[in-house]
């Protein structure tokens, strides 16, 4: 079992040894171990080692000079100059806060960055100013849409963490996919299937295979197929898209550089690095926030106390799942993946970093 | 086959009989008939009845005096008096409009409104000013969370309008269920099964019953059911539900006020009417316009050359289908169905207006 300080640590450690500066090393390995604490185990410690890749392939930039390119009194475009998005990302966030605190919202929209880890995060920091906060970005291309067998988008998450009064916030954090990526590569460890909807085979057939998008295929958007509505995942990721990368200038659809190291970015660039987008609205730029959280309290419980489907789970509240899983591993710590440890444990001795 | 002109003086000519003002009636009639000519035919002038029964029933007011009870630069509450929200809509997304303009986003939520109508048409005034337009509602509960038997949410439906230099515009609008209730009406028409993940039972066991929700049973959130992840739906219509009527102080959740005049409102509202919210962003408060409105041509251009699956369909951008169906429509006119005919007949007699 892990804990989150020994992984912190380390990660931290990792990223002080590439050259970012304390600030920023921190801030990375505190996004970074935020999605292992919250169960999104795929965007954790376990991308430490690709981040670190990258660097040495001189795709990653550790001493970016994050600044504003161009704003408005409720927006603006930052560039990322080619930083760790787990760096970039808070950053950009709370120029969004600081514009909200000063007109009632703020609108962020990121180029010239890099995969920012779980995108729940950073929309989270809004919560403690009662604000909502809202966070989205590209990514490398996995998605077909619908009707075609091209990848062009990425699996473009969406997050949105509203505010409560006792009640915990509602945290919405989910791909635009039917499926994120990291589910299926727990199927693919398992050697199991995937459920039909999830995947397609590169000539665009229905398909259970789990590696399927490794194969030429590709991840489906949300709703699967068009009888279920996949033209609306698709819509959705579409959106996320040109927020977060025709509105900046970074790289959108397929020209999305990939995250991995062995895979080269394309080379006709239409943009800068990846995007992202960010937005924070002051709760009391509607109306008191007293009332908006109250009434959020309400909204909660009453959606808590549906009746269920007999046999079924209760309902849930978005990120409750999330929540709940924080509070027990950082109470007990939790167990990586035996590849994860190699890995981790490979990178401390190249960096001379004790696990 | 009925030609826009018609429809709309019919449906103006109807407005103005109840008490609406000129411009009031001119709105209303613009948004209602817009339904129509995009292929919405659900929202069109096969509801115009409805509001008439509804403002019979002393539950739409027709002299509303919409006004904004609050604001700050880049956001609004308006209370819609309890008018139409075929009228409330477009006034709310202006005032969003004028914000964008004074500070690069404006933001509104509102209260005590009605149906609005299609939420594209509202996202679609943002377009002439190069302005990405957006626009959501909640509705009455037909939809269950994840896991519940109980309808809790509305169809939901988020509409964002984004402009293109040569190519049209990017038009999603679409409800947060698999299908909109639209659908299942016409299956219904026809004596048809719906797929499996549109709707369930009353004891929430997946059903092919079109009629199913009539029956206590219900819409099923975008995903159909949890492995398919129906939760990402229920967290979007939430969402829409949080940002029209939780910000702005209309009811929410399970006490939306029916749409319909033979159904009761909830005998305890937690708000006023129905809620809305619209966004509007200026491109340029981001990068200037024509390098943006380029860049969504390539875009645009890129997905609508993507390689397809044998024997499917092209690779649409959202709002196509719309689109065309508006071209085909407004040149060529279009057919009713034959219970619309009389409806609109029976109206035309009872309020001495010729169809």
């Amino acid at each position: 079992m892990y804990k989150y300080q020994q992984l912190y640590d380390f990660s931290r450690n990792i990223f002080l040894k590439i050259g970012c500066s304390e600030a920023h090393a921190s801030a990375a390995a505190e996004v970074l171990v935020s999605a292992d604490l919250r169960g999104v185990d795929s965007h954790g410690v376990a991308r430490l080692s690709g981040y670190v890749r990258l660097w040495e392939a001189k795709r990653i930039n550790a001493q970016p000079n994050i600044r504003v390119v161009h704003e408005t009194p409720s927006t603006a475009v930052v560039d990322g100059d080619g930083g760790l998005g787990l760096v970039v990302g808070p950053i950009a966030m709370q120029i969004a806060i600081e514009k909200a605190k000063n007109v009632g919202t703020g609108w962020v929209s990121v180029k010239n960055s890099n995969h920012y880890g779980i995108a729940g995060k950073h929309a989270m920091m809004a919560l403690e100013h009662d604000m909502i906060g809202i966070s989205m970005t590209n990514a490398s291309p996995l998605v077909a849409p619908t009707f075609s067998t091209e990848r062009l988008l990425g699996t473009n998450p969406i997050a949105v963490a509203i505010p409560a009064k006792n009640q915990p916030a509602f945290v919405a954090d989910f791909a635009t996919t039917t499926a994120a990526n990291g589910k299926l590569e727990i199927l693919q460890r398992k050697q199991q299937e995937a459920p039909l909807g999830w995947v397609q085979d590169k000539e665009g057939n229905p398909t259970t295979n789990a590696n399927a998008a490794k194969e030429g295929g590709s991840l489906l958007p949300l709703g699967g197929d068009r009888e279920h509505a996949s033209h609306k995942g698709y819509a959705l990721g579409a959106i996320v898209d040109i927020f977060s990368a025709v509105l900046s200038g970074a790289n959108y659809g397929p020209w999305v550089p990939p995250f991995v190291a062995f895979l080269q970015p394309p080379s006709d660039p239409v943009g800068e690095g990846i995007g992202h987008f960010f937005g924070a609205m002051r709760v009391d730029a509607f109306r008191p926030a007293e009332e908006f959280k109250t009434h959020m309290d309400n909204w909660i419980g009453r959606f808590r106390e549906a009746k269920t489907i007999p046999n079924q789970e209760k309902v849930l509240i978005p990120g409750d799942i999330e929540r709940e899983m924080e509070a027990e591993r950082l109470k007990n710590g939790w167990g990586l993946h035996e590849a994860v440890i190699k890995d981790l444990e490979a990178l401390g001795e190249k960096w001379g970093v004790r696990l």
